[in-house]
């Protein structure tokens, strides 16, 4: 996987990370071997489920996590760093483990998406990248998600790059929205780091600069005549844009056999315009002219066109998904969850006045359960990192937080999402291409039950603690 | 100004840009000179000012943009552009002229805040970078004037980072929050590249790996006695957060003469913990210990806080501020307005069927109009490029939608808001430091009525154009 644009992003921490680490370095606590969870408590949008997504970033980022002479000179010139220190930083690598769930995957709150097992400071210093890099993608992976499901079949675009919060909210945002399955972009650079498929044909300024619509139309099809997509709405739709592109159409493209051509509607009544374009088009007997409409939609306005019965093939979707416009906060956390003592794990909780803000202590697992009759995931259960799941006999399931709703489920399979991603500092993680993550994203979604998906009160899918791990919280919350 | 982080975003445009510019290069359009003005059409928030931001990034990208072999061989793998074409790229350089309002500069809806006159290829390539890096920065600028407003005269801190939406979202987003006034970061790589000051001390993690709080404030007094802080809600606030930090000032602190420090709350009530602290604070004779809260904050919310009477000196604002959560588009566009035939100037207008997308037409230029008396800002022209306003005269203010709404002022001096920052690709604009944008963004906002700055129902600050421009702009609608 390539390096995403030549970026050093040792830096890229929060201050406290460093003076926390120098902390470590000058007291015991420098070799100590620490456990954090990266998790999130709420899934945007109110919605059923999240898309795990930016692992493959993370991963080049421990590998490349190097501090520069440059950055020792600017930390010195702070006067809050040990010499010691700085001399350890300058020969940093990352030497701990790390434990996640592959990119793609349909993940819920309170799951341990990524478990970092290493040094204090190696740990603390690996957080902010780890969280910004995740709740970024994550939250466009789920809000595309979103909006593909509101689409159906039709094919959908990412073209929100200009109103991106910067570079990599464009570049990487569109790698998230293609996990979940948008079937391309408008961002060129994210099309050559990572392969998917960027596309665009004309803006405004292509017709203005012509001295009429038809002239630049006309241009454009003796350029590209395999497949355009003209701009009908400039002046007037359907009074101009329709009619020049029927004109156009059949004095460039089908005198060279051509017919496959689409025009893109950016403003207006989307329902109406399309309605009452794609009657004229057909009259004219262009009927494989596709129509493509773009305009601030997100699934609730997708929903709403199509409820309408917008005649629509195609959609380009901007600042509203680049950035998850209605909720544009995935709120992962980063805790504490365990220590090493002489190779003994001591498991350590955050105790919060905030009941949801409770943390679920030790090194844990993760465990989905699929119906052997559906194939359908149906709970995930989060267990002490050993602990195996016997598939041939029953399970008792039971609610962390009311534990008298309980269930015992028979006829199941289970799989653990989690994989080891790196070892001692090793990556022995395979990393599968953007297109083999996009596609276990499908099959994923597909092992949803729909009410899990749906947009308004979805149905809340079952995540429990195992017997284990729940005895061991229960032991911390009855010592205080 | 140091180069943001080695990045090539020459590729960094949306696809469309190359499809157009391959045509322009293969038509009679390539040398062909055009006008493109940068505008907004809505504030954020439906506030009644934004703040411009996000050009340093844009002459940066401007010097420094060329097309790499790399990206060169990936555009011919597309098959869609010209041999030629790519042979042009590949000694690409930008030579047209740009002129813009400095960074820091109160602006508001459908004002030219970038104008680019250039050959049509070479303008419509840096549309998306210019768009998305303007629309970002001003963004976060914007919001994080209103916060700052809501804070009164306290301290605020941006703390987003691991929120942003990928790594410039974070990097460029802090440097956006310090030109509208805040007065520090977290985010260590903002304050090494563009020396905002970042700063940051404890998380949740630091006092959970001590085996008691009071250990890990003690520890922590011991390697920072010089004013520090402590976070106080890992376990309760009020019973054992702000004891042990009493405590810890007492036996480290004081033997050594040293007053100052800091707490921070982070969870809970914030008001009714605040003001329970200071009382125990003052109690104990540390009356020079600050408290410092964070949890989700932003305008509205830092505005109750004082309603209610926290005890507050420092605010920590984190993803409401980094992502601009309650509203987290700035909708700027970039529209053709005019073309030169023969050296001369030729305005080009885009007549939507929206009447709000109708654009004005013309290479353009901005006054802003001051008081003598108030020295207060109280209405901004839009006029053709090369009009001149005396100042000795009166002058005719009149609404551009309901032109009888009109007005005649005397007493006023104006001030054209739009520098050169390119001419025939060579930079002549002498760029501000950062502080210097920042100290001048607060005379900004010195300069606006406080009716203008409320959070809610704003009064609407006059933007007119001439009564040249206007002329030219009924003359193409009345065409139609």
């Amino acid at each position: 996987m390539k390096k995403t644009n030549n970026e050093n992003y040792a830096l890229l921490v929060d201050f406290y990370e460093l003076t926390m680490a120098n902390g470590y370095f000058l007291t015991d606590k420098k070799d100590e071997i620490v456990y954090f969870d990266l998790f999130f408590r709420n899934v945007p949008d109110k919605g059923g489920y999240a898309i795990f997504a930016g692992l493959a970033q993370v991963i080049e980022y421990i590998e490349n996590l190097r501090f520069t002479e440059d950055d020792i000179a600017y930390l010195r010139s702070k006067n809050r760093f040990d010499e010691g220190f700085l001399a350890y930083l300058k020969d940093f690598r990352f030497t701990g483990d790390i434990y996640a769930i592959p990119e793609g995957t349909v993940v819920f709150p309170g799951e341990p998406l990524i478990t970092v097992r290493a040094k204090a400071i190696e740990a603390q210093l690996v957080e902010t990248f780890l969280l910004l890099t995740i709740n970024h993608q994550s939250l466009i992976a789920t809000k595309a998600s979103r909006i593909m499901r509101a689409a159906g079949e039709r094919v959908v675009f990412e073209f929100g790059t200009r109103r991106a919060h910067g570079p990599s909210s464009a570049i990487l945002g569109a790698r998230a929205a293609y996990i979940a399955g948008v079937d391309g972009t408008s961002c060129t650079l994210t099309d050559k780091l990572y392969g998917v498929p960027a596309s665009g044909t004309m803006a405004h300024s292509w017709i203005q600069i012509f001295d009429s619509e038809y002239d630049a139309f006309y241009a454009y099809a003796k350029l590209y005549p395999d497949n355009p997509t003209f701009l009908v709405d400039t002046y007037n739709v359907l009074e101009s844009g329709v009619p020049n592109v029927i004109k156009v159409v059949k004095e460039v493209l089908w005198p060279q056999g051509l017919k496959k051509c689409n025009i893109r509607i950016d403003s207006g009544d989307l329902t109406y315009l399309s309605k009452e374009a794609r009657k004229m088009l057909d009259a004219a007997g262009l009927t494989d002219c596709k129509i493509v409409v773009s305009n601030a939609l997100d699934e609730k306005l997708i929903t709403d066109l199509l409820n309408q019965g917008a005649s629509i093939d195609a959609f380009g979707v901007g600042e509203k998904l680049i950035t998850s416009k209605s909720d544009p906060v995935f709120g992962g956390v980063y805790k504490l969850v365990a220590v090493e003592k002489d190779g003994e794990i001591i498991p350590k909780i955050k105790i919060s006045e905030n009941v949801a803000k409770i943390t679920t202590p030790h090194f844990k697992t993760l465990y989905r359960f699929y119906d052997k009759a559906t194939d359908k995931a149906f709970a995930d259960v989060i267990c002490v990192h050993d602990e195996i799941i016997d598939e041939n006999k029953e399970y008792l399931l039971f609610h962390p937080e009311f534990p008298w709703k309980k269930k015992t489920v028979t006829n199941f399979r289970v799989r653990n999402l989690r994989k080891p991603i790196f070892l001692n500092g090793k990556k022995v993680y395979t990393e599968p291409s953007l297109e083999e993550i996009r596609a276990y994203c499908q099959e994923e979604l597909a092992s949803l039950w729909d009410e899990v998906k749906r947009f308004d009160n979805p149905h809340v899918y079952i995540v429990d603690l195992s017997k284990k791990l729940w005895d061991i919280k229960m032991s911390f919350l009855k010592k205080d």
